[in-house]
Formats: C-alpha cells, sequence, structure tokens
C-alpha cells in the first residue's frame, strides 16, 4: 500500500511540476521533494527520469478519458467536437492559460532528445486523431459534416491547429487563440 | 571586431544548441563549447542565458525575412501563403523534423517560466499574424480569398495551425502533419 502511494505522490506532484516548467528544468530532487518523499525513493518506482516522464504523460492522458468521451457521443457531431475542445480549453484557462498541454509540451521539448518519449507522444496524438476521425467520419455519413475533406485529414487538422492554439495562449495568458479556433471550426466543419 | 566575433558565434552555434535540446537542457558551459568561446565571455556579451535566449530568438526571426517577404508579394494570395509555408516546412525537412520551430519551441518551453521570453514570442506571433493578415486581407479585397472568417482570424488560426502541425511533425519526424495543413488550407482559404 505504501509502495503504491508514494508511485501515485510521485506522479501527481512530478506530473505537476513538469506540466507547469517542463522536463529539463525538473530534476528528479525536485520532483521528490515536491511530492515529499526521499529522494532516493524515486528509482524504486521509475527507471529513469524519462521512463517517469512517460508515465506521467500517460496518466495525463488517462485523466482526460471524460473529454476524449464526449467525442463519441451522445449529441449532433459540430456540437460534440466543440464541446471537447471547449473542455480542453476550460481546464487550460482555470489554471491562467500558462502550462498549456502536456502532450504538446512533451512532444516540442522532449521530442527531439527522447527517443521513448518521442514514441509514446506519437502515439497518443495518432489515438486522439483516430478518435475525433471517427467522430467526423459519423458527422459526414449523417450529413452534419461537410465532405469536402476526408474525415482522417480533418482530424488531424484540427487537433494540430488546437496545439498551435494552446501554445499561442501560453504566450498571451488569454483565450484569444482559442476564439479563433472556434469561430474557423464552426466555418471548417460545417456541411 | 573580435568582440563582434564572438558575440556572433555564440549566438549562431548557441542557438542551433537552443533549437535542437531546449533552453533548459543547454547550459552557459554547453553554449560557450558549441561556439569554441571560453565559457567566462559569455557574460561579455549577454547579460542571462534568458537574455542569450531572446537575442537567439530574434536572430532567428530576422534569418527569416525571406520567408515572411513572400506574404507581401508578388503572386496571387493563395500562391503566396501556401508558399510562405511551404518554405518553412522545407527547411524543416532539411533538418528530418527534428528541431521544430524555435519560437514555438521557445513559447511552449519557456513561456510559462520567463517573461521576457514570453513577451518577446507574443511579439513576433503577433507580427507574424500581422503580416499574414495583411496578405489574406488584399486576397478578399482581389476576390482571391474568400470573406467567410476576418483575415486577422483566419491569419491567427493558420499560424497556429502550422505551429501545431510543426509539432506534431517534431515526433512523427514525417511531413504527414504539413501534408494535412495544405490540403486544408487550400479549402480554408478558396473563394
Amino acid at each position: 500500500m505504501a509502495r503504491q502511494s508514494t508511485h501515485d505522490r510521485l506522479l501527481a506532484s512530478g506530473r505537476e511540476l513538469i506540466h507547469r516548467q517542463g522536463l529539463a528544468a525538473s530534476g528528479v530532487a525536485e520532483i521528490t521533494a515536491a511530492a515529499s518523499v526521499p529522494k532516493g525513493s524515486f528509482y524504486n518506482h521509475f527507471a529513469s527520469k524519462e521512463a517517469f516522464a512517460v508515465a506521467a504523460l500517460d496518466d495525463y492522458w488517462a485523466a482526460g478519458g471524460p473529454i476524449q468521451a464526449i467525442l463519441a457521443g451522445p449529441g449532433a457531431v459540430p456540437e460534440r467536437v466543440r464541446r471537447h475542445f471547449e473542455a480542453i480549453g476550460a481546464d487550460m484557462a482555470a489554471g491562467g492559460f500558462v502550462a498549456g498541454c502536456l502532450l504538446g509540451n512533451m512532444a516540442s521539448e522532449a521530442g527531439p532528445v527522447s527517443e521513448p518519449m518521442r514514441r509514446r507522444a506519437a502515439e497518443l496524438f495518432a489515438a486522439w486523431t483516430g478518435a475525433l476521425a471517427a467522430c467526423l467520419r459519423a458527422g459526414q455519413d449523417a450529413g452534419e459534416v461537410g465532405r469536402a475533406v476526408p474525415a482522417e485529414t480533418l482530424a488531424r487538422f484540427l487537433i494540430a491547429a488546437w496545439g498551435g492554439a494552446v501554445q499561442r495562449a501560453k504566450v498571451e495568458r488569454d483565450d484569444r487563440a482559442f476564439a479563433a479556433f472556434h469561430t474557423v471550426l464552426t466555418t471548417l466543419i460545417e456541411p
């Protein structure tokens, strides 16, 4: 039980730390201090800081399950897509737009220097794209979404557009980038 | 003359370093080693690593002048916009898609922890958005670009969409994200 608890505390506190200040800036000593556990205990739970970061990203992804579930329904597809991105944006607004998206951050920062993180980020982007593409395809079949662009391409494009909006919101500290995203989203998916 | 040369070497080699591996991971010792200058000389030229990073970002932006100039013409607006993003994409393809965009990287990594970098990144995003918006507005006036979305909103959206595509290309190490961007771009700006 104690082992599980230390593991969970490391994940929760460490995830918050690397989300806010990045991976390279967050040493193992700082991660263990944030979790209030002895520094030596870190390596009982994670083989390396890199392994910890991949686990933290998986944890972040799992926590986003309810937001992913919006895409699967119920509701009209354009409304589902809108609510999906609004829910992510609301989380970011609650945090003052500072930290952004951990998946995007890790892709940007760790992608070039960590092969396990690069692969995991690519897999999670692919899973997200698959879920959004399935939703958009259902919308195209129901005549709720235009067919000018294949669902898979549109999903890939929209997730990128969202990721870039998050990046910009991080430096503007407001929701102008999200507002532009939603304005164009409406135009883009209308039948 | 020697002073200028050391300054330029620090900028050139250091910029390449922080572009590839990030700011937090790049210590002053590593930056000076990459530039083959004594470590102590760093602070003769830059007040801090943060000041260096802002100068490196300005240098990166200045180097992108010819790519920005494509937006101002000549040529039809949809073609200018396409060539603008293709030119950036070609640079990234030449580097194996590893490093991504320094502006996006710094927004993502340094935005939450460095106020000077956050402000400078916001200014450069605004300058880029202004240039693209002016181009799109000219296209709308000439009937070459649709009017469904205001030029400023469309510019802001497209730059975000591009930034997110770059982020994804960094983990996929190929141009699928750029291909999706260009497919939707064509649909999005047609009259």
